[in-house]
């Protein structure tokens, strides 16, 4: 049957898909759906290719109520920054959800998992973090450090940025480029306890595969977003962090088993065993999320197959005329 | 990184891609690649929508040697045909398999796994059945039933074809279109028993959830392919006929079991727990296959990955200029 597919590059979604509220919003929405449990999520497909450094994913999920869904194939080729290529790469397929036909084909090389993954952060942030942020900190120095900033910045309008990277250069120039985009005062810290220790709000973005925050470091009135964590081995707060927060919260509560933080805690004994709590239902109020500012909360996003039928209906809704028309 | 991509139709395809030696040899690569081990193959992404009568696959597969690896959707979404579309449909991407950068597009609606379904028949067909086929024998009516006798005629160039399906008007139909594309005498037979007794190799095509074929229908000289059953529930074959035959061969042993026809058996405790040969280490002589003329023999295919990435590797080396060249 004859249809039209709308193919996008990157460089014509760049134009069409900000980090604005409606993108927060969006992505909300499918955290919501899977709070209500009628999202279909089948598990991450994974092919680990170690002959090469590199890994594939791909991910998909069906929402009720969206008009179509996503299938997202990820690569990370992590050889390519020797030839001057990026890691990461991929691009999104839009299905329709009445009668299964291709939509659209976004070639988007990562860019929308970027913005869906900031705005995540936000959706956490939002729900989770104390009503009133003056201060919220980056440890990481790389595109999601300054993604996770503005789009946190959205929901909690912070008045200073702190910024903490194993490399003081990156940091210094993450913290520029910070402050100048939110328009906040920005500081690089070199230790990043006292990033911690001053921050109402952090975001940890790192690829990191040992602890970089310690649990002695939660303080009373803090939410903690740990989003660099999103394959096994990897893990950026200590493992017995998660117990010590009155709340630890994840966005699949099957995935972070695996590929969260919850992974190592597990492995090392010290979560108690109690279910996780997701961030759909606390949402939704049907599991409680944090009861007062002197809570320390943490939340664990490891990216889910909904947040990328969210952001690709998102974006087919407001395609007009963008894009490469192909007549099958 | 600005590449350029090749997007592809399914009309586009269809000039460029026939089912001769050429295809049936590059499948016939993948199944030797994964009879070597070194295929990188993770386990179908499925996606059950039944509140749509739908589902939705995911495969892929990285083979080495091969420039490119694909990564397949297959969607089906069984109420289509009441508005008048197809139930298949899906695409093909193709990715380096030096740097993971997408290098096509195929905007294939399920035409290349068809091809490259029709194309593994074959293959089981060259290293399966007798030598000397002079009939052979179709139960289905549908596309795959006619491809898989087109196949089958390559490797085994019988003087006669036999058609059974449930709708004697359909079976007419492709046993008039079988006998003219091919060449041969095409005969309708109303009993699919008579079909099996004078064939010697039978390829059986049909969605069916309750077995066709009967164990007692089993005769010396004789190999039968069965490609229909690619999903749990589903099922051509008695499952008594596979231990009953001397030899029962699947194209991934894993996905039998779950997926094929060996799952009804395991379930019925009627196969003895041998381990499954496979199509692959076969072909390489690493398992026995077929020891006489006389020998009865199965094959299991339920589609691999490999497949997939054997036909777009395939098709993207003869594009020549065709498609659309998309520069991100």
């Amino acid at each position: 049957m004859p249809h039209d597919i709308r193919v996008v590059t990157e460089t014509e979604l760049r134009e069409l898909v900000k980090l604005d509220l409606d993108l927060v919003n969006v992505v909300e929405q499918a955290f919501v759906a899977l709070g209500r449990g009628d999202v279909i999520m089948p598990p991450i497909m994974s092919m680990e290719l170690p002959q090469l450094n590199a890994e594939v994913d791909a991910k998909t999920a069906f929402i009720p109520g969206f008009d179509g869904f996503a299938l997202k194939v990820s690569t990370g080729f992590f050889d390519n920054p020797k030839r001057g290529l990026p890691s990461l790469g991929g691009l999104m397929t839009l299905l329709s959800a009445t009668d299964g036909a291709v939509r659209a084909v976004f070639l988007d090389n990562g860019f929308l998992t970027d913005m869906r993954t900031a705005a995540a952060g936000a959706v956490a942030a939002r729900h989770l973090a104390p009503e009133t942020v003056t201060t919220a900190g980056v440890i990481g120095t790389g595109l999601q450090a300054r993604l996770q900033m503005r789009a946190a910045h959205l929901v909690r309008p912070f008045e200073r940025v702190l910024v903490w990277g194993r490399d003081l250069e990156k940091a210094t120039l993450c913290a520029a480029d910070l402050g100048r985009d939110i328009g906040v005062e920005a500081e690089v810290c070199t230790d990043p306890a006292v990033l911690m220790k001053r921050a109402q709000l952090v975001v940890t973005t790192t690829p990191s595969f040992t602890p970089i925050v310690q649990a002695g470091w939660l303080h009373p009135e803090l939410h903690i977003t740990a989003m660099g964590s999103d394959a096994p081995d990897k893990c950026e707060l200590a493992p017995e962090a998660l117990a010590r927060a009155d709340l630890y919260v994840a966005d699949s509560a099957a995935q972070v088993e695996t590929r969260g933080e919850l992974r190592t805690a597990l492995e090392r004994g010290v979560w108690p065993g109690t279910p996780v709590t997701e961030l759909g239902p606390l949402i939704l109020g049907a599991q409680p999320g944090r009861n007062s500012a002197r809570d320390t909360t943490i939340a664990d996003l490891t990216g889910t197959g909904a947040q990328d039928t969210a952001i690709a209906t998102h974006v087919f809704a407001r395609l007009g005329d963008a894009g490469t028309l192909i007549s099958t």
